[in-house]
């Protein structure tokens, strides 16, 4: 029998239940972005602490994240409460709190999530996926940054990768890119919601520039069961994004997640600071 | 000098402040539908709550609503609570109760909203405008139901109008049409969000069949600024619609509405439930 370290992902998000609604966590190093953990890692902690509810009903359906300020490094506080549970949905409110550095307890993310209990109906996928080279004919990405939080994922970019020259010749904001955690791990709810903040700003390879820019809300559409992201296992994903308007300062993002045979497991949204 | 009467519109939107962060409102007949408010007016009237705060910081950037339970005629309480203030952004919970007939004080609806301020950038508009007639040379749609809200809008669809026959025919989930509000109105943050819910649920499009259907979740991105508002003044929107996927109970539609001049003022998506 071989002894098995602990993913970094469910490391990340090791919680420890507390008073009523409330659960313990901290910030790890191996999802550490710039100035906190990258946004993803965030979201999925969010709605861990949903998921290890004792009142849960349901699957997750929809989350919406806001980050209102930078996670500082260390411990944090999370709030999950039910605030209405009907026959088939429930839906949930989530805040994170750490202490501050003049000692007050403040807050840093709030989000909102609606869990349900699915059925069997007609169902249509309208979205097929793009016509794309399998990952394996696609190169792993080179990283250009050292945020350890790219050491966790592997990205076979097929379009629309990190500008190379940063000359303000970009044209476009659409990515595409296989995708799937590093190392490998079973794919589930919170997994999924972090792959859907994988994307770098869209504002670098629509201007080819880079500029200071960081997610202000994202909302994750589950259109998966867990069925399904079982059946999908470790595979790679294939995740599309792209850009509809920027505008004074703000850019919003369109997203898609396909697993490889197609099935799209996600659809997700966000709006997005930007500098100058 | 003649006299006005109030718009329905401001009707619905009268708030009156209690305690700090409470409001109360009250439902209104003008934007009645099947079994409580049109979900646009509840979208507007959660937000007039963040709008109408003597704490508010900047102008809308977005906005999350969640429809926990259906809202019944009569009183409701608001509860807007400015939970992070940053120089720039400012992340809002906003919480609608009822006394249900129980004699309980209960959740019918959760909102996030995210204020900023904004300020002039480089910008780009990557999504144009469709070709389509302009107003004039589009027929207003002649309602097939009775909900007193429709009342509260001029539509003139482009394409993916109503189906007259419900045979199970459809093939797109696409909705264009011109909107406005009935009587018109000058242009402000609250309408815009109300006006992305507008749209039919694509399920009755996409199969041609009518099936019990009700937003869970949406969310607005606001683009424009109030200048940009202002400027758009009382004049027609043209409003886009369609869905992604369609799954087990729950599909997703993406919206976006641009002025006549082609400025893309506002983008959604909600995630809709629907039987059968």
């Amino acid at each position: 029998m071989t002894s098995h370290r602990i993913h970094p992902f469910d490391d990340a998000l090791a919680l420890t239940p507390g008073a009523p609604d409330h659960f313990s966590g901290r910030t790890t190093p191996g999802y550490w972005n710039m100035v906190g953990p990258y946004g993803g890692i965030t979201a999925a902690t969010l709605l861990q602490a949903v998921l290890r509810h004792p009142l849960l009903l349901g699957e997750p359906l929809s989350l919406t994240v806001n980050f209102a300020a930078a996670v500082g490094e260390g411990p944090f506080t999370l709030q999950a409460t039910p605030v209405r549970t009907n026959r088939s949905t429930q839906h949930w409110l989530v805040m994170a709190e750490q202490v501050d550095a003049s000692g007050a307890q403040v807050v840093t993310t709030t989000a909102t999530v609606v869990t349900a209990a699915r059925r069997e109906t007609w169902s249509a996928a309208d979205t097929p996926m793009p016509a794309v080279p399998v990952p394996a004919q696609c190169q792993p990405v080179r990283l250009a940054f050292r945020s350890e939080w790219l050491h966790r994922y592997e990205m076979r970019p097929v379009t629309g990768a990190l500008p190379t020259q940063w000359d303000d010749s970009g044209h476009t904001s659409l990515t595409q890119l296989w995708l799937r955690d590093a190392p490998a791990r079973q794919l589930d709810f919170p997994a999924l919601a972090s792959m859907c903040d994988v994307f770098f700003p869209r504002v670098w390879l629509r201007r080819a520039r880079r500029v200071p820019a960081g997610t202000v809300s994202i909302t994750v559409y589950f259109h998966a069961g867990s069925a399904l992201l079982a059946q999908t296992g470790s595979g790679y994903l294939l995740g599309q994004a792209r850009a509809q308007e920027f505008r004074n300062g703000f850019f919003d993002q369109s997203a898609q997640l396909w697993n490889e045979a197609g099935q799209l497991l996600a659809t997700s949204h966000q709006i997005v600071y930007y500098k100058e």
